[in-house]
């Protein structure tokens, strides 16, 4: 089975059950998981068999119109009130992604209507869900869209971490324009950065650009300034977990210092992400809380044998925060966004 | 067993034998390996059990002596083709470290000179590498105490694989200042990057120093930018394995992309190296041959399973060379040339 026949992220009414990919098995196998509790839900999260921006936040929607069905509360007002301890308790299981709570909030809107049964409220609950999702995928199609014509034949395109048709329901987000590129033919070489401590672009960037025919050539993290030395690379575009009104940019660890050289470079560093990513009410990324991982993840998590020393200090920070100054453009569904961002932002959210 | 009261190459007279400590076993045990033939010290060296382009260097002449006296040539002609022999195939097993070029020069040199039998030779070529590995440890101590005036109290010194006492006999390249700094009573904050694929950041540079009372913390190499954004770098320090006459500096993969950074955030970027690193008959790093090695070591050598999908196309740099603008002053056994390299090296050659 191709990844590429799968969503990363659905909704199983007949079984009343979120399913979703099991990305910690990957690119070994492609398991599905039916998820069915609350706990489960959030373990799926937490360890990321579901991550991506995107992707957690249409899986947290799917959940609680899941978890809400499965309650058989006997009236709405205990329904509302499951509900609102299931979103609270699904908000808690990673604290940087902006369209978790964007998703729990659309979910939790949903309550404030009137009523006439318990199973009417759960009907509304599942169609939320289901919107949610149809507009990712929507979302993800429109990005491609909008960033396709920064693409040229030949070009070399450098990604980190996993900002994939994996991160979203289909397409990816950094990965949208490229997707549609190939459909037209264009011959682009990818450089998917392996992107540690967890990973996901060896894993899942990497697997998920090779099963589509895509050129894809992966490299460690430290590799990617050689890359930029030697021309091999003409664009550097990347997902976002939360993006502050000035277009700072919070993103998987790394990304930052791609920006960096990028600009040493002179190469565009281009940012691809929902408008459900773009926290309006967050001026600068200051205001971003960067989630801190357990050290395990950077010391043995993967390898046969440990492979730093017992007892080392760890730094394990999930992502960093890129300046808006680094950013040539932020890839929208809305359309792309140039500085200054404070207004071609707030001019998208308007439009 | 401290890992500091161990050299890191020893030649053993007694046994007519080259002794390295294994760094492919460590941080999980110390191993030493005796080696008496040639194939074994060539695989030592290729699949880096002995590491760090100084340790290389004194391993190779120590193993010439060694090699040279279990030949029991006949005649001291036949020794001198025979070490002429060892010398080209050692040659052959690192092609970026010009310290093995330097030592296995220094070695056949010693060719030249009239002997009256073939003891006479062996004990000539045992002197020899006997000379380069004391030179080795005096060397590094001075470059200690020449990079020591660098650091101050509190600050936070960023570091990229290993040019630690692992890399050389004793001290260490970019690690001999902090040292000296340690025995003096400052207190470093001292930030270790993993440095993929082989991890000599994690195995070796953690270990090392936290066997010597460090506060040494571990990282990603991709979460350097962030550590120099948030504040936590104040100064970067890396050793070299060819720097050309410009100052150019060929590092382990990861070291120019730290550079780039470290110049974006004003943070200083020093490299600590012997003069035997320097190539004064290279101009620029345009002429360093940059050694590319197997993609298994990005994509499965360490894992329990493997981490990238079946034959992924993989970039494997061994170094990249640091543009000499990048650096703010190269530290060596001689002094510390600042800016312009061109000038400030030759000087320090011919001081």
């Amino acid at each position: 089975m191709n990844i590429h026949e799968t969503d990363t992220v659905s909704f199983d009414r007949a079984n009343d059950a979120l399913v979703v990919i099991d990305q910690t098995r990957l690119p070994g196998e492609l398991v599905l998981l039916s998820l069915i509790d609350r706990d489960a839900v959030f373990e799926a999260i937490r360890t990321l068999r579901v991550r991506g921006a995107p992707a957690i936040g249409v899986a947290a929607a799917v959940a609680v119109a899941v978890l809400a069905s499965r309650r058989n509360a006997p009236s709405v007002p205990e329904l509302r009130a499951g509900v609102r301890e299931d979103c609270a308790f699904l908000a808690s299981s990673r604290p940087t992604a902006v369209n978790l709570f964007w998703a729990l909030s659309r979910m939790e809107k949903v309550l404030a209507r009137n009523f006439g049964s318990v199973g009417e409220a759960v009907e509304a609950l599942r169609r939320e869900a289901e919107r949610i999702l149809a507009e990712d995928i929507e979302t993800c199609r429109r990005i491609g869209e909008n960033g396709l014509p920064l693409l040229r034949d030949g070009m070399g395109v450098l990604t980190h971490c996993n900002a994939g048709k994996l991160a979203t329901v289909r397409y990816g987000t950094a990965t949208a324009p490229i997707y549609l590129a190939l459909e037209r033919g264009m011959a682009l070489r990818i450089y998917a950065d392996e992107t540690r401590p967890l990973l996901q672009g060896a894993r899942l960037t990497a697997f998920e650009l090779a099963a589509a025919g895509a050129d894809v050539t992966l490299q460690c993290d430290d590799m990617a300034a050689s890359a930029m030395a030697g021309g091999l690379v003409d664009i550097v575009v990347t997902g976002a977990d939360r993006i502050a009104a000035n277009g700072d940019a919070a993103n998987k660890i790394g990304t930052l210092g791609l920006a960096v050289m990028a600009k040493h470079y002179g190469i565009p560093f281009y940012v691809a992400a929902p408008f459900s990513t773009i926290d309006l009410a967050t001026p600068d990324g200051s205001g971003i809380v960067v989630e801190q991982r357990d050290a395990s993840e950077v010391t043995e998590l993967w390898y046969a044998k440990r492979m730093a020393p017992a007892g080392v200090k760890v730094r394990n920070p999930a992502f960093d925060v890129t300046d808006h100054s680094l950013i040539a453009g932020i890839i929208t569904e809305k359309g792309l966004a140039r500085p200054d961002y404070s207004s071609s932002l707030r001019a998208l959210a308007e439009a």
